[in-house]
């Protein structure tokens, strides 16, 4: 064994020693320190957060923001004019044409039958709906509860000058509430369109609601323009309840009248509402957090999604206050047009692939502003294993906080990223009472819980943080 | 080889191949059905529950119902009536003695500093405090944030004829509100005797809550008769917030004035409320699920402890429901007093004690109606570890609905049963909102979610399937 060799040896052993005996007390400082760094931020937003009193503000003094409306304008001039108090690098609006659509007049949905008195229910024009003749639209009902059942009475000619009333409701005993909607939304997505194929003159459906009660939830409808547009309308699912039993009592003879009085405007020029940090080291790779600004004209739009818009401000603002200064570019992007159209979010995606912007991870929180339960990941084929896999490995940093990691879903406003072949995440708060509340007037600031909202934003700055650090 | 060992160890062989092709598969297959049945209690409980009803009567019809009160004795009298409705083999009353506290008329805390108008706290009287004087007790203030300080004051004869103010916030950065609540709660449960130690006159403590807000917040004290008996009342957080300030402000000068005219009574015979199902196999081997049935004398008790004595008679209903025969005996307990004495709790586990009956498992459901999050286990040194060790493994049957399991407290009630031996279960619901509404006139039945509470009862029917399957 000549000198050289031996020399060699001694140093891989060495070598094998330090990587044997300093590796693991690496691994645990490292584990630590971002323990604690997660602990920091959680103190931080519990402590010294701004998401609350913003999103009591944007609710009470600035209400609903349908795209188009003054109040969605409103709200894109005050979140940029907030975000430009962070001391963030940049803020920018970016310009999105978006669909105007009004309701007009208050909805009338009244229900007659034969030697009752006429009575009105609890109802909402879907979003994108036609009006109808001021006189309106008056005609026998058949209920509906599923395709087949639709295809079938269809076909027998049965649904022709009828309003069908679509009447599947939301499956109590999914856990999750977000899977009992997924399955039953396409009622209120497609069922115009497919009921006009039969000649039915309008649609009533059961609202997308968890609960029995008076709150008529509207959400979006598309047409295909092959068939009739006809007027298509939310009820109250009390209200569907009792539909039910008075079309088994009186068939026929029983009538619905529907008088809306909503319209299409042309586009509306309006904007995404962006912030950013920017990176001191890979400053073109991106990290960003998001909801979408817009929300139905009901309610205030609080968890649907000013919770979510508001939390995403935040978690830069922890960034700044705690002094962090990432390595990648973080972005907080308010989205605008989720609820009709999806428009902001394809211009953000659409820019970001024409500038080469390498999106590393996008968060979207529009689930609403409860308790957090964890995060849901997804990605481009190519490179989601290998991504998701990495962040996996950090579930038990969040279990101290409940959370929970798993593969699923991310968010509608950042979908059109996944072809940038970043990780995208979902944030998931318990999902109990989102569905109360959902695209109704009840979904208010009263119904936002400050510490739930919280934990939210530090749960997703905490994300940030190990992203920002080890990819 | 003579025959009889070469058949002896065939027989060893086939064993093994047994052993090793079968075991798996009755393994399997008992998960599958496990999850399965789980499934079904979930369903059962999502889709036809009573606690939410039965919660609607307990808050609306008779409401609060403190220890030797009237609603107390409604509650025993219509809890036991419902459960003589659900087929259970038999239902009773087990009497118990218990303590006598009246509020009385409402008490006044007022303000008075100089050149100011006087203004009046929002305060409640801790459960337990002697009354006033009829012209109540004026004194200046001292504002307390640690027991130190107070000892230090009380030695330099600061605190003589003062009323002490305690004032240590709850840690907002705890996530499990619990935690916070443990940590600051030594204030109202033993800060009148520690103040009059130094001759103070009265005490005035920071409700136990997690927001700014004005409602006081009751609970129990406990006097040592080593000392003077001296008045005790929380304040809201608000209250405590400004009684700060201007304390600072003012010093010796301002002062407030206590009027309380509660009353401590002789013991009034009540009773814990008792239904079981009999096992088919493991007869005087127990499961209990309970709650406590007395409240403190303001709001409706709803989450403490509506909601857990509700959901307790559920999970024995979802029993007779899916008829599931156990093979230990199921008993819901209903305690009294477990609010100002624990009577009940001490009561009946006294009495299994006396008729040595084996309880395998007690789960106190005390921490409101809530999402569930998970249980925590405790029990005696001898047996706890392989007790817990086989309930652990079941985990992953409750992961798809959100639960873990920790080793941790379990409850007050069944708190006195740790030394029959048996296993001992906390059930935890998500706890952001519990210190909002705990011992206030605010925690009312419209702050209870019907699907958190279904899936709650669900939960604990769940594992009380598993405990009496598999011990």
């Amino acid at each position: 064994m000549n000198h050289f060799y031996q020399n060699h040896s001694l140093k891989s052993l060495l070598a094998i020693l330090l990587i044997v005996f300093f590796t693991p007390v690496f691994r645990c400082e490292a584990q630590v320190t971002d323990s604690a760094m997660i602990r920091q931020i959680y103190s931080q937003a519990l402590t010294d957060s701004r998401c609350y009193p913003w999103l009591e503000y944007l609710c009470l003094r600035i209400g609903h923001r349908l795209s188009g409306s003054a109040g969605a304008e409103k709200a894109v001039n005050w979140t940029r004019m907030v975000m430009d108090t962070l001391g963030l690098d940049s803020v920018w609006l970016q310009p999105v044409d978006v669909p105007h659509w009004v309701r007009g007049k208050a909805e009338q949905v009244t229900f007659k039958a034969p030697g009752q008195k006429k009575w009105r229910l609890n109802a909402l024009a879907l979003g994108g709906s036609v009006g109808t003749p001021d006189k309106g639209v008056t005609a026998p009902l058949v209920e509906i509860k599923s395709w087949e059942q639709l295809a079938q009475l269809g076909k027998a000619e049965k649904l022709k000058g009828k309003i069908v009333f679509y009447n599947r409701a939301m499956d109590m005993t999914r856990i999750r509430t977000f899977d009992a909607y997924g399955r039953a939304v396409d009622q209120r997505s497609i069922g115009a369109s497919r009921a006009a194929q039969f000649g039915a003159v309008a649609v009533l459906v059961r609202s997308m609601g968890m609960q029995l009660d008076d709150s008529p939830h509207t959400g979006a409808m598309r047409y295909d323009s092959n068939f009739a547009l006809i007027p298509a309308a939310a009820i109250s699912t009390n209200d569907a309840e009792r539909l039910s039993k008075e079309i088994a009592l009186h068939g026929d003879k029983a009538q619905v009248t529907l008088k809306m009085n909503c319209q299409t405007f042309p586009d509306v020029l309006s904007y995404n509402v962006i912030g950013e940090i920017r990176g001191t080291e890979k400053t073109n790779e991106y990290i960003i957090v998001g909801g979408h600004l817009d929300s139905w004209d009901v309610g205030h739009g609080a968890h649907d999604d000013g919770t979510g818009c508001m939390q995403s401000m935040d978690v830069l603002r922890y960034f700044k206050r705690l002094n962090i200064k990432p390595r990648h570019t973080i972005r907080c992007v308010l989205f605008m047009n989720e609820e009709n159209g999806l428009r902001g979010g394809r211009r953000y995606a659409a820019e970001a692939k024409r500038k080469g912007e390498n999106h590393v991870l996008a968060i979207e929180t529009d689930a609403g502003g409860f308790t957090p339960r964890g995060f849901t990941f997804d990605g481009h084929s190519e490179t989601f294993k290998r991504n998701y896999e990495k962040v996996k490995k950090w579930e038990s940093l969040f279990l101290p906080y409940g959370l929970n990691m798993a593969e699923g879903g991310s968010g509608a406003d950042i979908g059109p990223l996944k072809e940038l072949k970043g990780l995208l995440s979902g944030y998931s708060p318990d999902s109990q009472r989102y569905f109360d509340l959902h695209h109704t007037p009840a979904d208010t600031f009263d119904k936002v819980h400050k510490r739930e909202l919280e934990l939210g934003a530090a749960s997703m700055a905490a994300l940030v943080y190990l992203v920002d650090k080890y990819f």
